[in-house]
């Protein structure tokens, strides 16, 4: 069963290594577990409903907790805490398009806040109920998760809109082909999520972005049916679906996803790469990607990254002879790892390893093999558990990320960094932090900033810790010409940031979309813009006539 | 001098070969030409301008002239014609961001409707003038035509709206880069006209449509200034740049536009293949595109384009020995040519050359070398010249455009090769028509459609035959699942089908968002959209609250 108050299903875990738990000593001293909150006191805390009976809708209390929060430090502060605050009236659990109508119809005409929820994998309190005077639905989209159409020849499937990455994977293998869509949070995720958040997937260089993905479907808005025709490509004006992609449940609740798939591919290899240095390693990479190399994956670790990495491998005395090898090779102090993957026919798998292979030559990167990316194959979607072994030993983590165009990587990674890395000096803790650069494009790429620190004494002093990091380095990321988000979206924690990489009138048109959607303002209020009302004073030029936003 | 009445440049122009000429004979009989107006019996119709005076702003009868119409078929007779009916009142040179901002202030204080013009070349009537009460000022943005930044570090080049093709490329090759957008328009279309109508250009598997290539920029609009900052990617909501893309200057004239760049490539090469049939042309066009060849161009043409083609080639010794030797590979009647184009590294050409031919071997293809693709090459962009030279033996020519998913287009392709075929039966005109696929993704194809009939007895009577035919097959395009657009974009001409692709809740989308960037609607009113008034009939729901959109 899923837990109710952590990541993934209470069968999985991880163990941090003997020699994991001594690094983080080191690094950031001896720490204290803070006690967990039980089921049973939450349950005992959650206020009655407020919601009208409906067939489809249980306000059932453990549905109701296990509803409330998603993925972020602070729910995972609450959940462990048992200090939820909000919790849904009630979660609602569609199982069809009609149902979902169904549903908003009911709530628009009862003003009820409809909070759409797919995986409830959100780190950035997209799915949160918050303080509000209407009671809050929450709908569930877990039900909807079939492979409804498999266009073979146009290679789109059409899916229910809550189907999780693993379940979606393999109804499509059965018939031959694949996403491709591999975020950390696949196991739990959704594609009507993903879709919603703009999410990325680990081999975005093969397959691309949610957005290339997405190729249409339908949503139910509180104005009617919206149906996304799937064309090839179109220049017939602005794309509907681009207005959708990240829209956070505001506009409506996607129902139906069509997707965009690819047959199976006949080889896939992950080879680990080792620089001396830093720049070098992130050189290979942008070169690599400016050359478009037919890659499938590619990830750079910073210096500390890669010594924690493998510090936390697990196998010591593989590991032992590695960094020996390395060391005759050039890489010692300072190393930096790099993750590639090549996807394809064997044709275009050998093609792409001879022209890696030429060009790493050239920054004096060594060439490891495979053993340690498949490795990292095995592992990749167990990473969110770590964070509970880190927990149970008094280690709080939490990760940033951003992307940012290339002449401005460094300049914005080290601000990141050093405001992380000082962030708890006031109190006299240190804080381990690392980074690997993660998606790659012509222009830019990914920063993807983990940081690990001690939990304070009580759950408040340990969120204040983390507030103050996220709060600072936001900041530095928004305005030092980072995005406030590469891959995880906007939600409620993000809101306050967006304004600076959208503009003044780049807000007014998201809040204009919002307003024609869903004019009575029920649709996840306070994710992604925090008002959706027009702004009165920021006009440039008076409004003479047509003044269609006048309230 | 540029042709005031045609395409491109007086001293350019092709002529059709004396076997082209025949061929077209025999296909849909003798023709005469219409009598051409002169420039001179134009200028004396233009009416009195009723702009207020600006020192930016010309009222010159010849600059008015040179700016009331496009490329479209009804602009062309229009031209030919000397029957304008519209006018602009005059036209703007701006130099800068500043210049435009304050002839829109000029404009917005006085109700004169503003028309952003770049090369000129639409096919579909967006910088038309029209019957209007209030005055028309268009909005010439050729003199913003520099690169004025180029960052190489993310490959990100900063260009004025008004670039056109030619010079764009020229100040990129000399620092090592390109674009790599090169549709058909080439020689006279903008880069702020290629976002504002989300053009797409020939090597588009390549280098990607403009909607990849757009990376940020300027936008002035009534509201204000609009900064679209670069990122890599983002997943921070809705995409702004996704709103710009396709606006056709309803939102705002762009002035800056930043640019994804490329360096040259090493190697590049077009190889033109034949085979025996259209089903194996096709399917070897799909597999290779689906199985994510690295190819930077693929073209289809069917069996009567493939004829045509080679008959208008104007080298009959050569084809005919072309033609004997295909015959003895099995490639006759019906056959189908294909070209192919390889870029990038001498490796990558390489590897996406072995990759190629292994496939079409299995579907028969004979690979004909790289003489035939050269030719093609260098004759990529006289092609508009080609009307220039039918029109003076009495032959109208225009294209259709469209895509749509690969399950459906064998099926659209007949239905509007079968309605243009027959468009001109009532009054017992023949209609020579062949099409080609040209634009290929894993999901369709656009599929892009020639017609060519003899001119009416007058003016009205050609436009007549014309819009018939457009007309009817606008609306085959719409309602069997094609776009109205691949790469033309809307315009006036195709405003009407918009609907149907998009949709009510679609149309109410786009709408909002130009209500919210103009809301005295004085911005290239009648493109895009026919009216962005908020429709009062359509909504669902009754709204109770927060109904932002009455006016």
């Amino acid at each position: 069963m899923r837990r109710w108050n952590g990541w993934g299903d209470e069968n999985n875990g991880m163990e941090l290594p003997p020699g994991g738990v001594g690094f983080l000593h080191e690094r950031v001293g001896k720490a204290k577990a803070l006690a967990d909150a039980s089921l049973e006191s939450v349950l005992a805390r959650t206020p009655p409903s407020r919601l009208p009976a409906h067939p489809l809708i249980t306000t059932d209390a453990e549905a109701r907790v296990r509803h409330a929060r998603g993925q972020s430090l602070p729910d995972w502060l609450a959940m462990r805490s048992g200090d939820f605050q909000y919790f849904p009236d009630g979660v609602a659990f569609p199982e069809s398009s009609e149902d979902v109508r169904e549903l908003l119809d009911f709530c628009l005409e009862r003003d009820i806040v409809v909070i759409p929820y797919g995986g409830g994998t959100s780190v950035a309190g997209h799915i949160n109920p918050f303080d509000s005077d209407m009671p809050i639905l929450t709908m569930d989209m877990g039900r909807m998760n079939s492979l409804l159409e498999l266009d073979e020849e146009s290679q789109l499937a059409t899916f229910g809109a809550g189907t999780p990455g693993p379940h979606l994977e393999a109804q499509l293998r059965a018939r031959g082909y694949t996403l491709g869509h591999f975020p950390q949070s696949f196991e739990l995720s959704t594609v009507g999520g993903w879709v919603a958040s703009r999410s990325s997937g680990q081999q975005s260089l093969r397959y691309g972005r949610i957005e290339q993905l997405f190729a249409g479907g339908r949503v139910e808005t509180p104005r009617g049916t919206l149906y996304i025709p799937t064309f090839p490509a179109s220049s017939a004006g602005p794309d509907i679906r681009e207005i959708i992609l990240g829209s956070e449940g505001r506009m409506g609740v996607l129902t139906e996803v069509k997707v965009r798939v690819t047959p199976l591919a006949e080889k896939e290899d992950f080879y680990v790469i080792v620089f001396p240095s830093w720049t070098q390693a992130k050189t290979a990479a942008r070169e690599l990607v400016q050359g478009k190399t037919q890659l499938s994956m590619l990830r750079v670790s910073n210096a500390v990254e890669t010594e924690t990495q493998l510090a936390l491998a697990g196998h010591p005395r593989q590991i032992e002879w590695l960094e020996r090898y390395l060391k005759w090779r050039g890489a010692s102090e300072g190393k930096c790892m790099m993750t590639v993957g090549v996807t394809g026919s064997a044709d275009q798998c050998r093609a792409a390893k001879r022209q890696f292979n030429a060009l790493i030559k050239q920054h004096r990167g060594v060439n490891t093999g495979t053993l340690l990316g498949r490795k990292w194959a095995q592992k990749r979607f167990l990473m969110p558990y770590l964070r509970e072994a880190l927990w149970r030993d008094g280690y709080v983590v939490d990760t940033l990320e951003t992307a940012t165009d290339w002449d401005n990587v460094d300049h914005l990674l080290n601000k990141v960094e050093a405001n992380l890395r000082a962030g708890l000096e006031p109190e006299g803790e240190r804080v381990h932090v690392f980074t690997h650069l993660s998606h790659f494009y012509g222009q830019g790429c990914s920063i993807y900033t983990t940081y690990v620190f001690k939990s304070g004494v009580t759950y408040e002093e340990t969120l204040a810790r983390w507030r103050r990091m996220k709060t600072s380095t936001s900041d530095i990321i928004v305005n030092n010409r980072g995005t406030i988000s590469h891959q995880h979206g906007v939600g409620k924690d993000h809101a306050p940031y967006l304004p600076v990489e959208k503009g003044e009138l780049g807000m007014c048109a998201i809040a204009a979309l919002c307003r024609e959607f869903d004019p009575q303002q029920l649709m996840n209020p306070g994710t992604l813009i925090a008002s959706v009302e027009p702004p009165q004073a920021t006009v440039k030029k008076s409004v003479k006539r047509g003044d269609a936003w006048t309230t």
